[in-house]
């Protein structure tokens, strides 16, 4: 590219003046973009700056930036021979500038399937900006690659027209909610550290060791703490686009790295915070999307867990979880009497339509791995398309038992009834996870069940406030976080049987994905103190700064926190995150482009007072990350 | 607080209702903020939220939001004992929610000094949200605190009103710079990891150790190399509000993660970023901070280094280094002789005017230990007002000399000169080191030298590219860093003697601080191996990623980041960049609320597969952290 220096050379005229001083083209060497050219520009001369998509037979060239692609017609004139030259031999993926007149193409060769389909340009020089030395695929969104291939030459990958658009989208919509929090409702883009202390329990918190020996800080997975110093600050209303941190090792769909959409505010109650989700989301709701409804449904947890038998219900189908237990009451089969005779007790199932006709044998044997996999077992109910049952219950049940399971649970001749027998702890958890597979196995037989244009969002309401450790049943801790305010209706129970008290927390649910969650806090040092020391038995002196903070003229205050990764991906429908992050790391947290994280120097320990403990026995050789 | 769950209790009507559905009241329990209310509001019922400020002999209270603050009269009838009670025994600091009507103050009554002074609120019911317990000092402006007990609470420091104004000015200024960008020039907002591969001579990054033994990430000091990746990958414009690292350890006014507006766009030369930034800083700029005019000035940095002897020069005022070295040619003092007989040998001259008759012996001796930190001396040259000299020159000049210095240097009588000698690369640092304390100095004295609302903004241009070595002058590094284009007049340079070459780098520079700094960066691959193999004598394959990227068709690109932090310093005429950061940390690098960097266990460690070597001969105990 030749490069210009007005301020020596006063006689060259920079690239701004001759195109837009506002939009895409600003101060940019070309004029228009690959993709903005129509018939009405015919007879314009244009500058197309972008890549080389592929050649024609020697006539053409399709030229594409992340505007779209652009026709140019190679001229074949003697005249125009270095031209010609130029644009034949051009390795594809080349950067190439072009200087052209917009036409009409010849009646019948127009593209109806390209925007600019209509019109050509012909080109009249051309400059090769750079060569294209090496590809290892081809940029064209048919070209299926592999996703480690995909990753270690993200540049490349980058370039397709779906990662341009999610990157887009997500610039977009953050834009959008920013407009809504900062110009609309008056809050404060706050920066928040990302080296800070430990918190207690944060065991997924990432260490930086420090310049002083022995002592580390560690990057938090989310700005909770500061948040809430900003309330106390006085600051009234903050958001930030936060970058958080967790280091999970090997999860899918996890990053170690991600961003949440930050949001707390003072003197509001719960229905506020979700007020201003429900706006929030609306306003920066893409306008391909479709309109966003408000408000969302509501649910409480227990309601979710009774009907969907997860937390995070997916609403855009029903096959909901049905008590059947009293259909059995009388039968004396063994395993449903002593499932019914168990402390919470219960026969549940769900109802599969069609799914007696259409799953096959190995749907079945599936289903009953997933079963396997919680530990349990479920009991298929086939109703034929005859009304003939196939069922292992079949042999043990009264004819008026089997009526009265059809009845109660509305099966018709073709539907599968799957039954699971245990507490209701273990069973709904179960039956929830098969609704979701069957929802699956019905789409992979051509059902349309839950449609990809449909967004569903459910606020989740009423949690419990502590939950018994897994280890230790007799210990609480808490459901979400330790600074959660306790359920208005609940706060006596906070001295005598704290696992009763919901919390005023609220989980926004999108398509069956939490992609939120938030609370009202607890403002008042005593009561926080309490949970910390008495309930959840932790050492309080960790949060000293808080609790202090608290007793200086805390105002009530709450907030939220959205998952930007996992909304932006939802929305543009795509399989993993990874597809809305334009650097992502490995399931194994590895960067495939530049081989982080690497080996450093000793030398360079030496200065963070830090060495590595190398493992006694060499572990065999880890297997490759082809499996993202 | 009284806390209200509408799908509980749908009677409950929530608090938006009956308020603002858009502004700094929606959601919120309040009606108005503190500095909302006037005359035309008289008779209107209100509910104020806020703290208290400070109450006046039981009839008034001073309530505070981040809005401003309102008069509370107390009700002093007996019905109303309970009111009066509460607002009478509430500490200050507490937060309360005020419920009563607006009426106009008694006539004599109004206070001219405050926005609401028009008006009081007549209290009828008051609700204590949260009473202050404790303070550890008074939350008024006028209050001086030390900077390491402001730190200690900063959520309490935050509340001044300065500081409320510092936020909120900085979220604002960086809203209105992605309305620039995102919306009018079509800029991608895009993030890149922070957890990333350490950088070829990147000692200053802090690590993040990996759960693979020996492994390290780093967090990276500027996402130099994803910008230029994005490109790369046809993102076209990209921008980032990015958190960046380095580890300096104790530097005063840096901190080890600080925030700069990186921005990159493809098919740009030098002049179309400087437009582009002139633009942003235009269109982003507070109002009441006047109006910034383009384009800004440009200098070269030769230009620079003589005229003000540093690459960011204070152009507020003058007082500008001269050469005067023809004047001593025919002077036989020694040690100017010696030093004109030097390779680029100089005697140059700064003119502080009045500092003769204004600058004490204190002044001059502070100057000479100035030139003593440079190793260097600084001779005197002091013209009364009466004219006479006085100046350790003046037995062995001539009066020709005499006369012909003052005329070239057109000093008037009560000036001062002063002059230094020695070669170019040391008397000009030291002339302009001068300079600048000349200009404190002469402020000190009363004299208005650079307004504080004045803005001058500054370009430097046409940097070497390369520079040699401190330690081994011999081999050359990079000026800025290795991705740096050559000015394209010196390409040929770069092959025979690259210690001549220009680079493609401008400064922005804002009242004498360097606030920004970007570059045309190389586009072709075989340039930048040149550079890092044959220049730099680096090894390229630390940089494979970036040669590959630029060998799959890298289109010409560009960019700059700006340093948010001091750029809104410098706005808000702060001292320090503490005052503008939410949470800053102390010069030693710590968090002095939470304590950070902390201690962790060696449990926790192992899974880092790290230990901590502790110092041999533990040190002494390290001094307290007054002086931040």
């Amino acid at each position: 590219m030749p490069q210009r220096m007005p301020h020596r050379m006063p006689q060259t005229r920079w690239f701004a003046s001759q195109t837009a001083s506002t939009g895409v083209n600003s101060w940019s060497s070309r004029t228009h973009t690959c993709g903005e050219l129509r018939s009405s520009h015919t007879g314009e001369k244009v500058t197309l700056c972008g890549w080389v998509q592929y050649k024609r037979h020697g006539l053409f060239i399709i030229l594409r930036d992340f505007g779209g692609l652009t026709q140019i017609l190679i001229p074949q004139q003697e005249s125009m021979h270095r031209v010609k030259e130029c644009l034949s031999d051009v390795p594809v993926e080349s950067v190439i500038k072009v200087v052209g007149t917009v036409q009409q193409r010849p009646p019948g060769q127009e593209n109806k399937d390209m925007v600019t389909g209509q019109i050509e340009v012909s080109a009249e020089s051309v400059e090769i900006l750079n060569t294209c030395k090496k590809l290892p695929f081809e940029i064209k969104d048919f070209v299926k690659k592999s996703e480690s291939l995909r990753m270690q030459y993200r540049y490349l990958d980058l370039r397709s027209s779906q990662m341009q658009r999610n990157l887009r989208l997500r610039s977009e919509l953050v834009m959008k909610m920013r407009e809504y929090l900062c110009n609309l409702h008056g809050f404060v883009d706050v920066e928040t550290p990302t080296l800070f202390k430990r918190t207690p329990g944060g065991a997924k918190e990432f260490l930086v060791p420090s310049r002083d020996p022995g002592r580390f800080y560690s990057l938090p997975q989310s700005p909770q703490q500061f948040k809430q110093l900003l309330m106390v600050a006085g600051v009234d209303r903050y958001f930030q686009i936060a970058r958080c941190y967790r280091d999970e090792g090997s999860k899918p769909d996890r990053q170690p790295e991600f961003t949440q959409v930050d949001i707390e505010m003072s003197f509001v109650d719960q229905c506020g915070i979700m007020a201003l989700v429900e706006g929030l989301l609306q306003h920066s709701w893409p306008k391909e999307n479709g309109i966003v409804e408000v408000p969302f449904k509501r649910m409480t947890y227990e309601e979710a867990m009774r009907d969907y038998g997860v937390d995070k219900p997916d609403t855009r189908f029903d096959m909901k979880l049905m008590d059947v237990s009293e259909v059995f009451y009388s039968t004396n089969v063994g395993f449903l009497q002593s499932a019914l005779s168990e402390s919470r007790g219960t026969i549940q199932t769900i109802c599969v339509p069609n799914g007696g006709t259409l799953f096959t044998r190995k749907d079945m044997d599936l289903l009953k791995q997933k079963a396997a996999q919680f530990n349990q077992e479920v009991t298929t109910f086939q109703i034929k398309a005859d009304g003939s049952i196939k069922s292992p219950l079949k042999k043990l049940l009264s004819v008026s038992t089997v009526e009265e399971l059809i009845k109660k649970t509305k099966a018709k001749a073709g539907d599968l009834l799957l039954i699971a027998a245990g507490s209701v702890q273990t069973v709904r958890p179960l039956l929830g996870s098969l609704r979701l597979q069957c929802a699956d196995l019905l789409e992979s037989h051509a059902v349309a069940l839950r449609d990809p244009s449909v967004f569903h969002f459910l606020w989740v309401l009423d949690f419990p406030l502590f939950l018994p450790k897994d280890e230790c049943p007799e210990e609480l801790e808490a459901a979400h976080h330790p600074f959660t305010a306790p359920h208005p209706e609940d706060t006596d129970y906070m001295y005598t049987e704290p696992c009763r008290v919901r919390g005023q927390h609220y989980d926004l649910v999108l398509n069956g994905s939490e992609i939120g969650g938030g609370s009202i806090r607890i403002h008042r040092a005593a009561e926080q103190l309490h949970v910390l020391k008495n309930i959840l038995k932790e050492d309080p002196s960790l949060l000293t700064h808080l609790l202090e903070a608290l007793n200086s003229g805390a105002p009530p205050h709450g907030g939220i926190a959205l998952g930007l990764d996992r909304l932006v991906a939802i929305i543009v429908g795509a399989s993993s995150i990874r597809d809305v992050i334009a650097f992502p790391k490995s399931f194994r947290g590895h960067d495939l482009m530049s081989q982080a994280p690497d080996c450093v120097s000793e030398e360079e320990l030496d200065s963070y007072h830090i060495s590595v403990k190398w493992p006694k026995e060499k572990k065999t050789v880890l297997p490759a990350e082809e499996t993202l």
